[in-house]
């Protein structure tokens, strides 16, 4: 085995910040500020490597790393001058887990390790504080218990109460009988009697005594620590977020440092710019007496660092700033030098232990949308970072937020605020209150958009704010958990509304005297805290300069053009707003997924159920001026700029009417009876209707059909021709396997073609002609698709769909076993199988270029405007990529950053 | 242009044999015979390039042709002395369509063309034969306007009567008036009056005068001869035989000789050696006095050549051995000439005029699977050809027919016979009588076996035969269209049966006095010429000891192994009797496809619809006796072979109990409500089953049904190990996609087999893990797959339907589109598409080998009995194939063809 332990502190780093993969980012931090020279209490780093380790023998620690560790704790105790288990002068430890990415909450910590029966004395000698040692003692035979004892030994009753819930009712309880207002106020005698009753207790439910030795508390912890990157909540998070499981936690074991040792100690959590905003100002949020998790528990509002992070909730409390300014000012230079080290906002926590200012993490700072396009574009202009280096500071996803709707401000002048709040998650949004996880889950599953409104989250609510439109808490600041996890996701969030009190059992929100229901409409401001009565009008977020100036930017990088996917000449007037350098797919069929009672729905009926061709011809005659409407309609608004038309592509009996009524209006217009439209229908009906009778198939049994289409798109085009206008119309063939198809459909293109320029005495109309590559063997036969195709455009759903033999409609069930048991690690849907969809895409690429040189090559479908999916795309030498018209801008940063990295 | 005309004949042959991709099979082989000193009336052949630049100029014929033509026939007239339009000397020639592969009676002939006013004096003076002057020219009329004229122009009214069947009408007038009793008897006068009205009809009718110009007629038989190739019923034909549209036909321009010019003019067919038996002995047919087409019409029975060719039905007929003794010696010294020189049975025809003998065709013979067989057997041991030319003599698909059952010779002793026939195709069949090829195809379509009885065939009845299982026939002789094309196929036939009466009107068949109605059952013993009453016994053919040998030398040659594809134990017991070296696909849910009231299917629909793991669990407990029984059963059957098992594969929903009772039965089984069970059933329909949750996806979501599956197959391994047999078994992993897939399952097995082994106190099982690759994810990922898997079995079903993205069930309308389209050319599903699935395949191959150089690789599917495909799968490298039991012997042939051909 290779190198497992990696130390840091003033005298001896091993890591640096480049290590995340081995350290995990909190380890490798760690390491890099101790190079910096920043105070760090010394510790060491468990690699990743080791949690695999872990795993593969079963769940338990190499042998060999006891050796390594207590090699290290020897480093360790030697630069802290105390020793681990020493009876004089002991030196605890903490255990925290640490991933390559940040996973808020999802793994295990346990702090205080090292104390017991031997080393208690000592502590209490030492620190002249008992009350502080029996509170700490406490503490860790709380977290011990629940993390390393009962989750190590599984045995936890399913629906009974867990050990940590009975602990805390018996603090409770003790609480309650003597009147004791808060923890600080329970004497030491009744905290040492607490801390017995605790160890006899987990006796009596684990079966296990509490261990009383440090050795096998860190042991214990460790093993816990590694454990917890399979439990169910870290589980479900890294499905949600991507993270492959071989990625494993490192864990790290560093000296404690009180900020609880009275009240010239203190702990807080910082961010070197402003998360929300981007202001460049020091951010922060700090508790004096207190350990680092109370400040992101919520529990209580925490006090702000300096005159620019005080706001409406914690305007009153005082600042580190006006109470400790000395340590500010070290805090303060540490920020700058943080900030001018990583060239990146940075988020921080520190321990302020009896006057002495410890760093304890500092990593890359979630924000918002704007906080980072305002960060990127200030750090640019500052001259701390070129503009590959700006361009690549946004995920391209975060664009989404920052063209998210907010509440319409005319609109909010006249609601009704229900509370006010700290405005964690940007943008607004409106929807039903729920008040548990479970139901914003079950409702989202109704296609209701919901409001979770929580007394405070945790991470077991993580699926119900997913689900969630947004995020509601009656507690907990801005570094709360609710506001972490909304802010990582660009979610609307406001938290901290105190004047909310939940009932879970009647499902109620009292606000004063006022009640509201389950399912009452709320809408959210999430940028200015506020919570309001009933829905609210929404406005699409006012342009932001620097947002213009910024794409701009992205599109002087890339190369891969970005067209958009519209099937109406609203969407392309959307689609152009947004920067789409074309259409890259029109459904001609979206005019007919209407209602009963439109005209063109009918009439497509009307030609589906008609079984001669008279019949069928006389249907499309009759439809041929809605399509040729439609299709004039998005081709004036795209003027110039490249449309495809992609010819009728689903399975027809899609669109036959269900309903006696629509059945007998087409009986009669067909002068046909019921029955017969009956018998029709039946006919139409496919075991398979994914792989059945659709796209070019549908135009060899019925060339009448393509004829219509193509015929529509070539007067279409003529008559802005004639009005002085270049449409730039392409035809695409959808669903084919053969070159053939092609051939066959061309003749007919050919001929229409032939007869439009006639019918307007025309010289030429440009077009293009071009197929979809769906299905896999169109894929394979690239090379011949190519000789009668001038453009490809990857249709990736299908292509998917038939590369895996997943069918998109029956997958949802089966796909969360294959997520749950790793089997994948996306969604192939979602994100671009590269692996075999991915080789079929390349393999058609190179066969398309070797038969024609100049062949253009898109991708339409959601993977459009999947970052990675155009990262894909761009590498694979694509031409263009097409999506829906709001995910353009993010299909553009993701090309320039494609572009940037691989160019 | 290239070279366009191929001229042939005493004087000048430009080709030979090999050509006949150039000049098709009648072309090559008229110049082979002028080659080898052979009296073949002079003439040439216009190639099948020709044909290709026929259809590319629209329908015309180059411009060039004509001087190449003119050119020619200034050879030929040179070469018989006579002039083409001259008006004393006229040459008339015939035009003939020739392609590449024999495709009989589809395409076009015309004869005695040259025949015009100016040229029938000179013609009558030189024969002194006004009658048969006259008679020629009203073939001439009758076929010209039929095919040139009225074809050519597509004036056919859809519904009415054609030009040919108005001219027939109008001479079966003139005979029934005048009381002539054949055609020999109608006067000159008559008859030159008949031409006359003739040509006035043709005016009428088609609106155009019958051409009375020789150059005109030539080039307008030429062009009709071209234009038949895509005429319906050859476009029929080619798809039924997968000959590509691309190939073309030749025309073959050749002077006339007439075997109608009296009675020392004669006309006959016949074959080298025996075409039903393979008997060396010269076989033919002749008629006195008549042309070519008489013989093959089936209008008279035709003579015996010789003596061995007397039967039953013409026995009392002349034979020509016995008519034209030094004539016969002159045929049969060409006879063993062709023999000698092709080394291979040839079908030839003759026609002699006044007494002079003219070979007019040459071509490798069809011949029943029992004649190829003997013929190749005996030529070998003649020393005529070495084993590897006698394995390739026989295509591997004829086996079917040395295999398909015959009437038990038991049951014929005590049947009624119906009717006497010609045995003219082998073996024997039952089925319910119909009289016309609609009729066939229709109830072909409702699973219906049905004998198509005609009173003769043409090829507008190929699609009726096709669908039939036998067909007999009142007229015609061995060498007539229903003979020729049902030994072709090796299907059950009988013609000539004279005592049949049928009336289509009543759709009744009259014998005697007795009547028979549609639907009736016959029973046909092809290989006798016995029609009876009812449903006779069949019997599988009794083993030819040649057979055997055949085989054995097959064997001696092939690398391919062959399994089967068997999941009973009756079905395993026959595969290794058909020589099948292992199982390669058993399919464990076979035994659930029985009747609503079989245990094993209740217990599965138990399973099915169970919820919760405890039902389901309780369920496959009750189900495990029965798959282990029948797996035990096979693995005992196959001791000592591999035997494939492959886990549930088909989506659950397909065993869903339809009927009410049996839905009942599985409530009260798990003691639920018929709603609920109701329910589940719906909740397991799926929008596109097939790729939907089916195979591993199952396992996956429901581990337990993998180890039920899998612990069956050990503890029968383990049973019958102890029993001192030794199995084989495969476990076969279906609808992969992914190596986690079966990474997943891996685990379970592991843990079985050790459950097993410690079970049983069984050191080991032999035994191997594996997976179908039938996604086309699995094949491109192969390489991935192979660290998971010891062998591939590939799926090329679902393979097929995944790359194509054909629904197997839906595709039939569409297959017949694409294929009268010509866009496919062989219907995927039969013939492996060596294209794209193949390129799939060869991956597949190529990935598996690099991370497992010994993986074991097999095909099972319907492609592993087609010896296109079998062929694929030498060249690929795969280890052996598997198909059904009955095409056991086919795959072995064809792959010792492919080694062959290959190594």
């Amino acid at each position: 085995m290779s190198q497992c332990i990696y130390e840091f502190g003033p005298k001896k780093t091993d890591g640096d910040s480049s290590q995340k993969d081995l350290l995990g980012g909190k380890g490798a931090n760690l390491a890099e500020m101790a190079k910096l020279g920043l105070p760090v209490p010394p510790g060491f780093t468990i690699s990743t490597e080791c949690c695999n380790d872990y795993f593969e023998l079963g769940g338990n620690l190499p042998d060999i790393l006891d050796a390594q560790i207590f090699a290290a704790m020897a480093n360790v105790e030697s630069q802290m001058g105390m020793g681990f288990g020493d009876f004089e002068n002991p030196l605890l430890v903490s255990c925290r887990s640490g991933a390559r990415s940040s996973m808020p909450g999802m793994m295990e910590t346990i702090l205080n390790v090292g104390l017991c029966s031997t080393t208690i004395p000592g502590l209490i000698k030492k620190t002249g504080n008992e009350w502080f040692v029996y509170d700490a003692y406490r503490r860790l035979i709380m977290m011990y218990s629940d993390v390393v004892m009962e989750k190590a030994e599984e045995l936890k009753p399913k629906d009974g109460m867990g050990i940590r819930l009975s602990l805390e009712m018996m603090m409770n309880n003790l609480k309650n009988d003597k009147g004791y207002a808060n923890d600080t106020d329970i004497s030491i005698e009744d905290m040492k009697n607490l801390c017995e009753r605790f160890k006899k207790k987990i006796s009596e439910d684990l079966g296990l005594d509490f261990p009383d030795d440090p050795r096998e508390q860190l042991m214990g912890s460790i093993g816990a620590v590694f454990k917890s990157w399979n439990g169910r909540r870290a589980v479900a998070y890294r499905r949600i977020e991507h993270i492959p499981n071989s990625w494993g936690t490192a864990v790290n074991v560093q000296s404690m440092v009180f900020g609880n040792m009275g009240d010239t100690s203190a702990t807080g959590v910082a961010f070197t710019r402003d998360p929300a905003t981007g202001q460049n100002s020091f951010y922060g949020e700090w508790l004096v007496n207190a350990q680092g998790e109370d400040v992101v528990a919520g529990i209580r509002t925490p006090n702000p660092l300096n005159l620019d992070t005080k706001n409406s909730q914690n305007g009153h409390l005082s600042s580190l700033e006006e109470m400790m300014p000395e340590l500010y000012t070290q805090l303060f230079d540490i920020r700058n030098l943080l900030e001018d080290h990583y060239q990146d906002m940075q988020d921080i926590e520190f321990t302020i232990q009896e006057g002495r200012l410890y760093m304890l993490q500092c990593r890359i700072g979630k924000r918002t949308a704007t906080a980072a396009l305002n960060m990127a574009m200030d750090m640019l202009d500052e001259g701390r970072i070129d503009e590959k280096t700006m361009l690549c500071r946004l995920e391209p996803k975060i664009l989404d937020d920052l063209l998210h709707p907010i509440v319409d401000p005319e609109a909010e002048k006249h609601a009704a605020v229900v509370a006010e709040g700290l405005p964690a998650g940007p943008g607004g949004a409106y929807g039903q209150i729920v008040f548990t996880s479970e139901d914003a889950v079950r409702w989202a599953k109704a296609d209701k958009k919901v409001i979770l409104v929580r007394e405070e989250t945790n991470p077991e609510d993580i699926e119900g704010m997913r689900a969630a439109i947004a995020v509601l808490t009656a507690r907990g600041g801005m570094t709360s958990h609710a506001a972490l996890v909304a802010r990582g996701w660009g979610k609307c969030c406001i938290v901290g509304a105190g004047v909310l009190k939940i009932n879970l059992e009647t499902k109620e929100l009292r606000v004063g005297t006022r009640v509201f229901k389950e399912g009452d409409l709320f809408t959210l401001n999430g940028t200015k805290g506020t919570v309001y009565e009933g829905q609210l009008k929404m406005k699409d977020a006012t342009e932001n300069p620097k947002f213009k100036r910024f794409m701009e930017i992205a599109d002087s990088h890339r190369t891969l053009r970005v067209r958009a996917n519209a099937d109406t000449p609203e969407d392309a007037k959307i689609a152009r707003e947004f920067g789409a350098e074309g259409v890259g797919l029109f459904r001609t069929e979206h005019m007919f997924y209407g209602t009963d009672s439109d005209r063109p729905l009918f009439l497509l009926r009307k030609m589906i159920l008609s079984k001669t061709v008279a019949e069928r011809k006389e249907a499309l005659a009759e439809l041929f001026p809605f399509v040729k409407e439609e299709i004039g309609k998005t081709l004036a608004i795209m003027d110039g700029m490249p449309v495809t038309m992609r010819l009728l592509d689903p399975p027809l009996h899609e669109f036959v009417p269900q309903l006696v009524e629509n059945q007998q209006e087409i009986a009669d217009a067909l002068r046909i009876d019921l029955e017969e439209v009956i018998k029709r229908s039946e006919q139409l009906k496919e075991s398979n209707p994914m792989m059945g009778h659709r796209g070019v198939r549908l135009g060899i049994t019925y060339p009448e059909i393509i004829e219509m289409q193509v015929l529509s798109i070539f007067e279409a085009a003529a008559e802005l021709i004639q009005a002085g206008k270049t449409p730039q119309p392409e035809i695409m063939v959808p669903v084919t396997c053969n070159e053939k198809e092609l051939d066959f459909a061309r003749k007919i293109v050919d001929r229409c073609y032939e007869q439009t320029l006639e019918k307007y005495g025309l010289e030429s109309i440009g077009y293009m002609y071009g197929t979809m590559i769906e299905i896999p063997r169109a894929a394979l036969i690239a090379e011949k698709m190519a000789e009668h195709a001038q453009f490809f455009s990857f249709g990736t759903n299908d292509l998917t769909q038939m590369t895996f033999g997943f069918s998109r409609d029956d997958v949802g069930a089966l796909m969360n076993d294959y997520l749950d048991n790793g089997i994948l690690v996306a969604d192939p849907f979602e994100t671009l199988d590269q692996e075999a969809v991915g080789s079929l895409i390349t393999t058609a690429v190179d066969g398309g270029r070797r038969a024609r040189p100049d062949i253009k090559l898109g991708i339409c479908g959601e993977h459009g405007g999947d970052p990675a999916s155009v990262e894909f795309c761009h590498r694979a030498g694509l031409t263009y990529v097409s999506c829906s018209p709001y995910r353009v801008p993010i299909a553009r940063l993701a090309a320039a950053q494609a572009a940037i990295k691989f160019n």
